[in-house]
């Protein structure tokens, strides 16, 4: 038996008390995100109340010209800053962060593609109109029938992850007279989050292709000899993803390097110069405050600085270049409206209190109550937090009346680890009734919803022009019985 | 930028090479799991081949027969226990763990309680025809429209989280002119798991009320002269829960004593002997061979006798007793089926490779190459490997043609994180198109499952006396896109 742990603050050292709690961190919000003249929340000059009122809470808002604006400054930036190299490059838009039919036609008409994982999002495009040409399938475990439907649908490529793969969608295509477009994904060695990264030789993970030497060849260049001999096989190029939440360019370059490398290698041994290079996502975002992504423009320019560079050292032309951002385009996009129900002031026991004196004061980092802010949702319309211990911010809806106080907010559900936002200041008089906003939950909180506790998942809404329509519909009651068969 | 970091060896030291890879570790399955003749593995003497023939992969199995008898054996166990104590205990089966309309029939059937802790839940015990008085609802924010509902079914006990959800009661239930049955939740500062419990005085979490002095008196205390203030709250007694996962009773004791002292504090103050004292749930059950649960017999007596003894030194009378498992019910009946796909053999990088001179071995720990096998399911159907790092098992589900190999069972989502069984010894020879199952999913599994990467979250079939019937049926790719309103 343990006496009581404690820490030395309640309050992480990221999070400082703000000046004006009514202001915005701009980069948390979609663009057209503002506090109107009464110091309420407003997107596209809807209020945060107005949508409530219309739409229910839970809410998950999308702001349509938020999410065009940041697919076309990728678009932009990497078309900018390779325009001499490759002549621009295709934006894979990464479906599985946040995917429905309206969002798949806005991908389209601002002129990115669309990168899918299953024939689940296979049949989103469709649905959405999109030409197969447009899409690319990854998966580490793609069913023959997900490869029949992607061929069906003559997607534009299908990204083969292992040797068994290839050998399998080699038959399919053969036996149903086609060519499927390939492009092989590679591990390079290269992980990368935030401001670090690894270079390994070997990766031990279930995806990709190893560039490691394994006996004075690699699986990487096997599938290459394999699939260049396949009739069936249209082998595009060379694909890898180095990560998530990235905000420094070393670790795509790093990747870039060894993978042009390899494409040198290639042409040197089978003479033929692959035409593409997928780099991958992973591109971040701010979460919270403490979070400082840089813009596209900035790393298009540092990606497009090596891929020139070493091409000119390899002595190989610059193939196609692609990248497939998912996050950096629907997060930030995105918040998510809760209503708040119970508050509760937890005295929580600390010991060493700090030694500014502050101890016991509500609202400084050595607060000894924590008060707890109930929403009504959690983590069934956002696993992240328990998932990746991710970070999260909050605001109040309306102008604040009070000083900030010290504060978490957790969900409904009966787990103590139900936690949508572990540290963040939040006015005082925050109460029952009163709405709160959670910003950059566009991408990968729709997509990982769950009913835990039967729970429905609450709707989508898009914002434009100063309208909301609904994308996705909330569940009910009876959809969540619906498939009960008793 | 840092180069390679390597472990000593792939294989977990809790994890020993099979001598008998096709022998089922029966602490990990239903009862009536086993081997048929030929080897495979069978539920009720139906062959899993031909669960899956008939319902396909993935497929969630619950075995009926095991469902009930591990409820009975709570029931049967703490009433043995109990019997001369308090004449007896009322078990609660905690429904988040997984409900459905059958599950919530089966619980009565064997003479349980249902604990719910949402409106959604008690539509589910409704619809099973539960009448109120079995039910129990939790939940540290309950919504006006749930406690509504609550008050509606004439439920058994709502448990009140907070002294704000307890005022809003008891004006909900003085509007309609009735008089709620209620148990306080306190923090008695006690977290246990698995093996280890922590004793604190004050509790850093959203649930419960803190038994811990702010100022001569406590939170739980001014919720008890509140209740039993009110003319609309009945308050029949007290309740906690301290963890999950607990294979040892100690914790509960000390959680009993306290919650005891608290009772007989109580009668002192205020002349009322509380008639009801809840000890929550949190029984642990084994996912791996590592861990070993006790019978719920040796609980039960362990808590009687602190129950007993605590009671005679402070002269109270010991109250009616009841206890809330969930996952030791619901966890070991069910197994999950998956098909395997593609397998992959890994080369990993390991510097020290230990001593024995294995290294380089593809079936000894210090391999150094990891064989990945996928699965058509992952995260989605199963989201606490990713979520809680939980450890599980899996077993070819026919016969083993060959050696173990140590294995990692990797589901077919898009994300790296996607991890099944982390670390397992299967037979060399598993491949494309082999059954797998993975025991110990009956709880929390369909539960927390998503619609990640858009895919349909699979059927769940009881299978009782020698057939099988779907209790809820799988999604198809109309319903994940029924609510897609483009």
């Amino acid at each position: 038996m343990t006496q009581l742990i404690t820490g030395s603050a309640l309050a992480p050292q990221r999070l400082s008390l703000p000046g004006d709690i009514n202001q915005l961190d701009t980069k948390l919000w979609a663009g057209d995100v503002t506090r109107d003249d009464s110091g309420e929340l407003t997107v596209s000059g809807i209020k945060a109340s107005q949508l409530a009122a219309e739409f229910g809470t839970p809410l998950m808002v999308v702001s349509e010209a938020d999410f065009r604006a940041r697919a076309r400054s990728f678009k932009d930036a990497f078309d900018e800053a390779f325009a001499q190299l490759c002549g621009g490059v295709d934006v894979y838009y990464a479906g599985k962060s946040f995917l429905c039919t309206e969002v798949a036609r806005w991908v389209r008409q601002e002129g990115l593609h669309l990168d899918t994982c299953t024939g689940g999002e296979l049949a989103v495009a469709a649905r959405a109109g999109l030409p197969g040409e447009l899409l690319g399938l990854h998966g580490n475990n793609k069913a023959d029938a997900e490869i029949h439907r992607a061929l069906d649908m003559e997607v534009g490529r299908i990204i083969v992850d292992s040797l068994d793969e290839l050998h399998r969608l080699a038959g399919i295509a053969a036996s149903r007279g086609v060519t499927a477009k390939v492009m092989l994904r590679l591990t390079p060695g290269v992980h990368a989050s935030t401001h670090e990264f690894i270079a390994t030789a070997h990766e031990d993970q279930k995806f990709g292709l190893s560039l490691a030497d394994d006996g004075g060849t690699s699986p990487a260049a096997r599938a290459v000899a394999t699939a260049l001999a396949a009739d069936s096989i249209d082998l595009l190029g060379l694909h890898c993803h180095i990560g998530s939440q990235i905000f420094e360019p070393e670790g795509f370059a790093v990747a870039a390097e060894r993978l042009l490398g390899f494409l040198a290698a290639i042409q040197s041994e089978h003479g033929t110069a692959l035409p593409e290079l997928d780099l991958g996502g992973g591109y971040g975002i701010a979460y919270t405050e403490a979070d400082t992504p840089r813009p596209p423009a900035d790393i298009a320019q540092a990606m497009a600085a090596v891929v020139r560079d070493t091409c000119a050292r390899l002595e190989i032309n610059v193939p196609r270049i692609s990248i497939e951002p998912g996050r950096a385009i629907s997060g930030p996009a995105g918040f998510t409206l809760y209503s708040a129900g119970t508050t509760k002031d937890v005295q929580v026991g600390i010991e060493n209190a700090g030694t500014d004196g502050h101890a016991g004061h509500p609202q400084s980092p050595e607060a000894t109550s924590r008060r707890y802010i109930s929403v009504d949702g959690g983590m069934s319309d956002n696993a992240r937090p328990v998932l990746y211990d991710a970070d999260y911010s909050a605001v109040l809806a309306r102008a604040a009346g009070s000083e900030p106080a010290l504060s978490r907010v957790v969900g409904k559900h009966c787990e103590s680890g139900d936690i949508v936002v572990r540290d963040v200041y939040l006015p005082a008089d925050t109460s029952s009734g009163d709405l709160l906003a959670v910003p950059a939950t566009g991408a990968y909180c729709w997509a990982l919803a769950s009913n835990y506790n039967y729970v429905p998942r609450p709707p989508v809404i898009a914002v434009a022009d100063g309208s909301a329509r609904v994308i996705i519909r909330g569940e009910t009651e009876d959809d969540l019985l619906a498939r009960d068969c008793g």
